[in-house]
């Protein structure tokens, strides 16, 4: 069994008051939790990564109140001007549920609209608005500060080398569907 | 602009009867979505990536019903009995609230239990049933063969590269918090 350790708890400073609940269970000497077989699941360091990098964007993004996949549905709208929503919900991977609601938010916000094609009035042609392409202009700043972060973090090579066995893993859905 | 694109959409055959609302857009004709600055964003990667993975994990498990984040309680309780529901929350990373419902689940499937402690009556120790320890040992065995599939998939040696560098990214969580 690998006894990797993810985090270390920290350690109680024994009889002190103000002393939370959970460092005065039979752990509190200092004992760190044990993630066992997890650590040897690439599923789960793949989660945690994603979670931690999705923790920093969302940090970097707060102020212009946009969420990674707000940002993915308005790069791939600004980068395939007229798909439908079932194009770019498809591109991306997202529940077509899920993306009109998306997709109403980002509309009420004026940053993103639907129009009726010409050879189908049921499907909606999705397109940036001008507000949009501004906030982009903005955004891609943000996003290019954001991954420098992480190239900082790992170094250029490591960053770089993490993309073709992350693109051969997210193939395995396209094989699956 | 990188011109990766992540999924060619079907052609639609012209004119055909039935072709599907989708490919009858301004897209139709094999033209591919593009991504664009979303494929050198390691973050959209990892998230893919971590889908596809999940994605495999839930099939796998699906006959037994248990989802990643229910395997991840498991493991933990296992390798560490006893501890506090904070503790097993805070070492995977799981917001208090979500845990304790995820932790009602588990009990009520006669899994995991509860147990007031001697020291503090308000904070519960953490273990496994019988039941749960046996469905550990099916879990187990589906969990190798699941990881089994992203080594034949990657190569046993880029499978083994990954997890320094992801355990960097994870990192940078606990030092945000």
């Amino acid at each position: 069994v690998d006894r990797t350790t993810i985090r270390r708890l920290p350690i109680s400073k024994s009889g002190e008051a103000g002393t939370s609940a959970a460092s005065r269970s039979s752990q509190d000497r200092g004992a760190a939790v044990v993630v066992g077989p997890l650590a040897d699941h690439l599923g789960y360091l793949l989660r945690r990564a994603q979670l931690a990098v999705f923790q920093d964007f969302f940090a970097a993004f707060a102020t212009l109140d946009i969420s990674p996949v707000q940002y993915s549905i308005l790069t791939v709208i600004q980068q395939n001007p007229g798909l439908s929503q079932s194009q770019v919900s498809e591109a991306l991977g997202i529940k077509r549920t899920n993306f009109v609601a998306m997709l109403d938010t980002l509309e009420a916000r004026h940053l993103a609209r639907r129009t009726a094609t010409e050879r189908d009035r049921r499907t909606y042609a999705l397109h940036l608005t001008a507000d949009g392409q501004a906030l982009m202009r903005k955004l891609r700043v943000l996003a290019s500060e954001h991954e420098q972060r992480l190239i900082d973090r790992l170094g250029a090579e490591t960053h770089k080398q993490l993309f073709a066995p992350l693109r051969r893993l997210a193939a395995l859905a396209h094989e699956r569907s």
